[in-house]
C-alpha cells in the first residue's frame, strides 16, 4: 500500500528560480493530503501530475506568507474544474477570513462546500480518525501560531496464513476470527494457536511534518511515532544566531529532533535563499542522523 | 532609450505546466511598472532576473485570481529585503481590503509604504503624468470591473544639431532656446530658422494593455495612440461562442482591433489551456494583422 510524500516546494520565505515555497502531498494509501500551500502550489501540481481534485483535505501549519498564498488559486482552479466535493481545510482560523475576503473582492464563488476545522497551537489535539489512520497536530515553537502534523497508519490485522487451507476447510467467518486473534480448533482434534496461523502485519507507517520551528524539548516526544519526520533547516550552523532569532532551525539540530525522536529517515526543507549548494546540510546533519535526505522538487519519498 | 515589455505570465485563468498567469514587467527608460501579478509573479521574476525594488508602480486590471493573487508574495518579499521606497497600487479599490486582509492574519508588517490609487472602470481616467510619460486607464468590457491601461510617451524636444557649432559659439542658453522652438540669428547676420537647425525627434511611443475582455465598439478609440497593444486572445474562433459568453476574445478579435486601432505591433496573450500549440492564434490573427507576436514567458517585446 502506496505511503508517500511528493514534494512541491523547499524554499523559505523568499523563493528562487528554483526553489518554490513550502508544499507537499501525502499519498497515504491513494487518499491525497496537501501539506501546507505557498504561492504556486497549483503550478507546481500541475508540473508534477498532480490531481486538484484528489485532494481530500489540506493542512496548514501556520500563517506565514510562503506557506498559505498559494490556497486560493488552488481552489479558485479546483472550481473552475467544476470541483463538487467537500475540501476539508485544517489549520489556524485566520484561513477561513483570508479565504472568503479573497473570493468575496473577486465576486468567486466556490461549486464546492469547504469545511474548516481551526487548530489549536498550544496542545496536541486530534484532528481526524478512520479505520485506516489517525492526523493529529502539535504545537511548534514559531513566531506566529504553528503546529505540525503526524499523520499515523493504523495497527494492520494480522494476515491469516493461507497454508492452513491446505489442511482444512474454514468458512470466511472462521477466517475473520482468526485474523482478529482467535486460535484454531481443527474438527480432527488438532489445535492451533493464533501465533502459528498467521503471519504479522507490516509495522504501521507514521509521517511527521515540522515546519516551522525553532527546537524544543517537546518536540522529540510529539513525533516519537513517526518513522519518517520532514523538518524545516531554514539555516546551517553557520547562520545559528539568526536561526535562534527568527525561531527556525539548522540542519544539525533537526538532526538531533530526528535521532532524539527515534526515526528513521528525515527529509529536510524549507531551506534559505542564501545557500545555493544545498549539500552543506547534508554535510551537517549525516554525522549526527546518518538517514537525512534533501526535500527537493518534484522529488517522491517512500514513508 | 529603452521602452519594452518582459512577459512573465501568458495564461487565463488556469495555469498549465509551463505557462503562468496574467504578468508583465514594462520597462519604461529604466522605469519599471508591473502589470497584473498573477500567482507566481515573484518567482517569475526570480527566474527572469527582475529586480524587486525597482518597481515603482503596480497596475491590476481586474480582480479575478490569475490578475492579482501574486501581490501578497511580491510584496512580502520586497519586505524581507528591505524595501523603503514608496509602492504605488493602481487598481480596483478591493486590492487594499485584499492586501490589508492578508497581512493582518500573518501577523506581517511591510517595511515600506503602500499608496493605493483606485481606478475606475466606467470612463477614461489619467493616473500618473511626468516630463517623460502620461499613464492612463480605460475601461474593458469584462464580467467584473476591469480597465486597460495606456502608457504614452510625450513628445520629445526637437534634437539640437551639432553641425551649427562649427560656424559659431552658442551659448548653452541659446541651445535650449534652439531645442524648444527658436530660430537663431548669427553674429555675422545668416538667419537660421530652427527646422534647418534642428533634427525630428523620434516620434513618442506607446503601449496599451487589454485584458481582459470583450470586443466593444470604443476601445480602437481608446488605444488609438499604442503602436505597440498588448490584447487578449483567451481563445480561437472556432470557440467564439465560449468566448462571448465569458466575455473574452479571439485571436481574430484581437487583429480587428489592432488593425481598426491603427497600431503597427500586437502581441498576443492569456490563452486557455486548452490550446497547447499557440500557432493556431498566429495563424488566425496574421491575415488581418501582419505583425502579430505570440506573448511567451522571459520573451521582451520592443515597444
Amino acid at each position: 500500500m502506496n505511503y508517500e510524500v511528493i514534494i512541491l516546494g523547499t524554499s523559505s520565505a523568499l523563493p528562487t528560480a528554483e526553489r518554490f515555497p513550502s508544499s507537499q502531498i501525502l499519498n497515504f494509501r491513494e487518499k491525497h493530503f496537501l501539506i501546507d500551500a505557498g504561492e504556486g502550489t497549483q503550478i507546481q501540481m500541475r508540473k508534477y501530475k498532480q490531481s486538484f481534485q484528489r485532494i481530500q483535505k489540506i493542512f496548514i501549519s501556520h500563517l506565514h506568507a510562503d506557506h498559505f498564498l498559494g490556497l486560493p488559486g488552488l481552489l479558485s482552479s479546483m472550481a473552475l474544474l467544476g470541483r463538487e466535493n467537500t475540501l476539508e481545510i485544517y489549520g489556524p482560523p485566520g484561513i477561513r477570513t483570508f479565504l472568503e475576503t479573497t473570493f468575496s473582492i473577486s465576486d468567486a464563488y466556490l461549486t464546492f462546500p469547504v469545511k474548516y476545522i481551526a487548530t489549536d497551537h498550544r496542545e496536541p489535539q486530534i484532528l481526524y480518525e478512520d479505520e485506516h489512520m489517525l492526523i493529529s497536530s502539535f504545537p511548534l515553537f514559531h513566531r506566529i501560531a504553528c503546529t505540525g502534523f503526524l499523520f499515523r497508519e493504523k495497527e494492520k490485522a494480522r494476515k491469516f496464513d493461507k497454508k492452513l487451507l491446505n489442511k482444512y476447510f474454514l468458512t470466511p467467518e472462521e477466517i475473520i476470527r482468526i485474523k482478529n486473534g482467535a486460535d484454531y480448533q481443527a474438527p480432527d482434534g488438532n489445535f492451533y494457536p493464533n501465533a502459528e496461523i498467521t503471519i504479522d502485519p507490516l509495522p504501521p507507517r507514521s509521517y511527521a511534518y515540522c515546519s516551522d520551528t525553532a527546537p524544543f524539548e517537546e518536540l522529540a516526544a510529539y513525533v516519537k511515532d513517526a518513522q519518517t519526520i520532514y523538518h524545516e533547516s531554514t539555516f546551517t550552523m553557520k547562520h545559528a544566531l539568526r536561526a535562534k532569532e527568527t525561531r527556525h532551525s539548522t540542519a544539525l539540530q533537526a538532526a538531533g529532533l530526528a535521532r532524539d525522536a527515534g526515526a528513521s529517515q528525515l527529509i529536510l526543507g524549507h531551506f534559505s535563499t542564501r545557500y545555493t549548494d544545498l549539500q552543506e546540510f547534508l554535510d551537517e546533519a549525516q554525522p549526527v542522523f546518518a538517514n537525512t535526505l534533501l526535500a527537493r522538487e518534484g522529488n517522491t519519498y517512500e514513508i
